[in-house]
């Protein structure tokens, strides 16, 4: 009987020896040689499932979003919305050991988006989905009454969306100022300052 | 009479080829070999400079800093203190063609300060006097009156770092989303939700 290869597992393997190549040397360093040094397989192999660099480092970018995806939707969500969006913006950024690798990933392609327009249009596709997630936190708070009327929700979801990021990037680059406990903590304090009646409490 | 080099002069000429060649390839692509083919030098003339490339990477990475402190010192800033800070973080996030560069650079080298402790330092202290402008402007405003007493400066702070670098991330690697209009109304809005009585015309 043949053996059967289970392609899209194999693929899997790359993707896991990528984002540990771009760890250790960055995306530049992410060669297919040092790809399939660090997956044990040969040059070759690796080209089988990708031709070139770009298309790897591509299927590795798309590969953490797609993880994003699954931690954003995993179960035990607290019901109440502005707690459900806090933990949901907080099982993105790098609050564990799985989503720092993901994070430092991510801050690592940046550069690339800068020089490969396909890498852009990812980066841009991400951004989207960030800003509706942004504006789904904001607007299920806003039908519980945890947002005050006069609020400018267009406004309040660019903002979030921005912080987000800001502190994704201060967690991975200067890990020191922002542990998972500050992040906790900012964005707690950003959610409520939201809610109809400003309180001395927060 | 000998030629007189201006050294100085000479290592700011090879920082600008270097941005040149980081805008069109990336971090990983400014080798000493390139960076001097863009200011036409010799490479062995460029190695008098700087031996290394991360060297010659560091200083052109130290050279935005400095830029940046001589933009936020330019003068006409505005008297009032809420109007004030908006102009300095404003001056600092890509609102021209030159913030725009100083701002995609910084771009560029993020995946250089995963893997290199030098560029990891250099980025840390540049995010201390980040803090430190956010907590100025703060200060200045709540000296002023401009901040409702309940609110908490040093959280606030750091939220406020939060959005500016996540701004400056979204301007540059997404500018359709975050043209300079956008920059300035985001950060108006979030300095006057500050204010002690907030009004609907925010």
């Amino acid at each position: 009987m043949p053996k059967i290869v289970d392609h899209e597992e194999r693929r899997w393997e790359l993707v896991r020896a990528t984002w540990a190549v771009i760890r250790e040397r960055g995306v530049g360093g992410a060669s297919v040689r040092a790809v399939a040094r660090q997956a044990g397989w040969s040059a070759s192999s690796v080209q089988y499932y990708f031709s070139t660099q770009a298309e790897l480092l591509l299927f590795a970018l798309r590969a953490i979003s797609e993880e994003a995806e699954r931690r954003l939707d995993a179960p035990d969500l607290p019901a109440d919305p502005r707690a459900r969006g806090l933990t949901q913006l907080e099982r993105l950024l790098p609050t564990d050991p799985d989503s720092q690798v993901a994070n430092e990933i991510w801050v690592a392609f940046l550069s690339l988006v800068l020089v490969d327009p396909e890498a852009r249009a990812l980066n841009s596709e991400d951004n989207r989905r960030g800003a509706r997630l942004c504006r789904e936190v904001l607007d299920a708070m806003s039908a519980a009454g945890q947002i005050a009327p006069h609020v400018d929700l267009d406004i309040e979801a660019a903002l979030l969306q921005a912080l987000f990021d800001g502190i994704a990037l201060h967690a991975v680059t200067d890990p020191d100022q922002m542990p998972p406990t500050r992040i906790r903590q900012l964005l707690d304090y950003h959610l409520r300052r939201l809610q109809p009646t400003p309180t001395t409490d927060q």
